[in-house]
């Protein structure tokens, strides 16, 4: 970076963004970006932020992985209102002996990420900081009868999940036991082969973590259909996200264990890591899965996505009465308080 | 930080947040905020960032001037673009130490910045960050035939600054000399005496330096009156920011060091550090005074903006072809080229 210098980069940058939708009156290179709203249509707006150290680790997370991540974040966020993602700003701060081919990767990542969900990059800002420190504002469009709240949720209704869930948390603690994807040995412990079919496993899990996918096209399509009744996305992990929910929606929550879905890549990872794969689904983040509330019947929930294409998704509780708090029914009937998952500054 | 954790934290700053206007339809408590654009204008949005250590210092900056200032930055790009600030996006990284009280006096900042501009701050993020980071993001709007852009200059048209030039780099130049506003001596220095005089010089810079004030108001009228035909914020300094507008505009420009506004307390204070004003006014950022460029009259110009109860703005030079790219004028007429100012990763 040391010698480019901001200008240069900017300039670099702008020359390297894709094109920009007829919406964008004016992208980069002025004071602000200038956006056309559709109209009729409420705007949402979004900002996340990823942290190196702390979101990710160079040591295995490509910068065009961070960057991807980075959009995906903000695309969940939006996704879980329902609406349709439309312009990103990105304020990169980044340490000055950050090498250049670092920072095109990085924005490689973001620009695939947004041409795929058909999002704008129409600014940002560039500056010097200790670590590198990711921030995306997104912006999106939906009609306001159709935007779906945290705050819905209603008491004898169905808590759904788009997809299976602790997949992302699995892949990050193959990462930090030393597993790589392209590696049939675990680093730092000769002899310890990895069987191939752990590695596929172990593959599937590192992607999940280093490339979510979030889910607002299904979002769009439980809002459009009126489905949800309440939304929200997967990040933190379901006990903590679903205590969110509840909380806006003033209501308890029963989650059956043996509904949570949890795919064999997980298992297996679990296995191989020596945790319990329960745990991963309940307390790991970066799913970004799509938890909904719905009181409609379940084939008309499985159809409505399953018709354009996507998953089944899966019934995993049940919105109940304040006063029941968060509960996790066992396998046997046995039930225990829902933990609260990952927080900041603890 | 440690042992209040991002959700109690993010729970205090929500009580404590001012009302929301009706526009805002969700705002923190929700996966993204939602906002109700009014009917027929374009949006305008931008993303600024502050970094601590760069941008800002502890040992003089208050957390509540960090704040004000994270708003002002980009209130002041939307008011370049002619545009009415509306909503805020508060990204914040913090290292866990950070003293919750800190946290307090910046979110007032930010508050206080905002209900003085008619802004609210509808949501944000919270993370931990081996420093602190704020990066705002803004969203405004305006009819799109009056927002305003850089690329809008033409050949033989004025430029004008609405305000004195170099105050905020002289207050910063004195706080890093170790005068404070508050102290008759300068730190560190026995004896060294400030004569009362200085002293107010002294308060009024520092004050331009931590509590910079954005034209948006002036902006705007600008805008509506179809004053301006280009327009930028200096945001670094007025020999860096024409050069954008410039390049944006495909113009040259010459600018009279005579005619650029300097105000006593600036020169008195640059004599006290031993820098040249002029210097100052050229390369220093952070005034935040909007430039622009007009080939309205000059009466037409300042009363516009004198009828509203603002300061009248100064001509400082003119828009030149090309090939005479940017030039500054010395007093007897001799021509150097105009410098570039302050830039990151340089």
């Amino acid at each position: 970076m040391r010698g480019l210098g901001e200008f240069r980069l900017l300039r670099r940058l702008r020359a390297k963004s894709p094109p920009l939708p007829p919406a964008v009156l004016a992208g980069m290179g002025d004071d602000a970006a200038v956006l056309q709203p559709s109209p009729g249509f409420a705007l949402v707006a979004t900002v996340d932020v990823l942290v190196e150290g702390k979101d990710f680790h160079w040591e295995w997370c490509p910068a065009e992985a961070v960057g991807h991540k980075g959009l995906t974040v903000s695309l969940s966020d939006v996704g879980a209102m329902g609406a349709i993602p439309r312009y990103a700003l990105v304020a990169l701060g980044l340490p000055a002996r950050t090498p250049v081919k670092r920072v095109d990767a990085l924005y490689r990542g973001i620009w695939e990420a947004a041409e795929a969900s058909g999002v704008a990059v129409v600014g940002g800002d560039l500056s010097e900081a200790p670590c590198l420190i990711l921030s995306v504002t997104l912006i999106g469009e939906g009609e306001t009868d159709h935007l779906i709240r945290r705050s819905g949720a209603k008491v004898g209704e169905t808590i759904w999940v788009t997809g299976p869930l602790g997949r992302a948390a699995a892949g990050l603690c193959a990462l930090k036991a030393g597993y790589r994807p392209e590696r049939s040995a675990v680093k730092g412990r000769r002899a310890t082969h990895i069987p191939p079919k752990a590695r596929k496993a172990i593959r599937e899990t590192i992607r999940a973590q280093l490339y979510p996918v979030a889910r607002y096209r299904e979002g769009r399509i439980l809002a459009e259909a009126g489905i949800a009744t309440a939304m929200i996305d997967l990040s933190d992990g379901l006990a903590s996200d679903l205590t969110r929910l509840a909380e806006e929606s003033r209501v308890g929550a029963r989650i059956f264990a043996d509904r949570i879905p949890v795919d064999p890549s997980t298992r297996q990872v679990a296995e191989l890591v020596g945790l319990d794969p329960l745990r991963l689904a309940l307390g790991g983040g970066e799913d970004f899965e799509l938890l909904f509330t719905s009181g409609a019947a379940s084939a008309a929930i499985e159809d409505a996505l399953a018709r354009k294409g996507f998953a089944r998704p899966h019934a995993v509780g049940e919105i109940c009465p304040t006063d029941e708090r968060l509960t996790l029914v066992g396998p046997r009937g046995r039930q225990e308080p829902l933990g609260s998952g990952f927080e900041h500054f603890r």
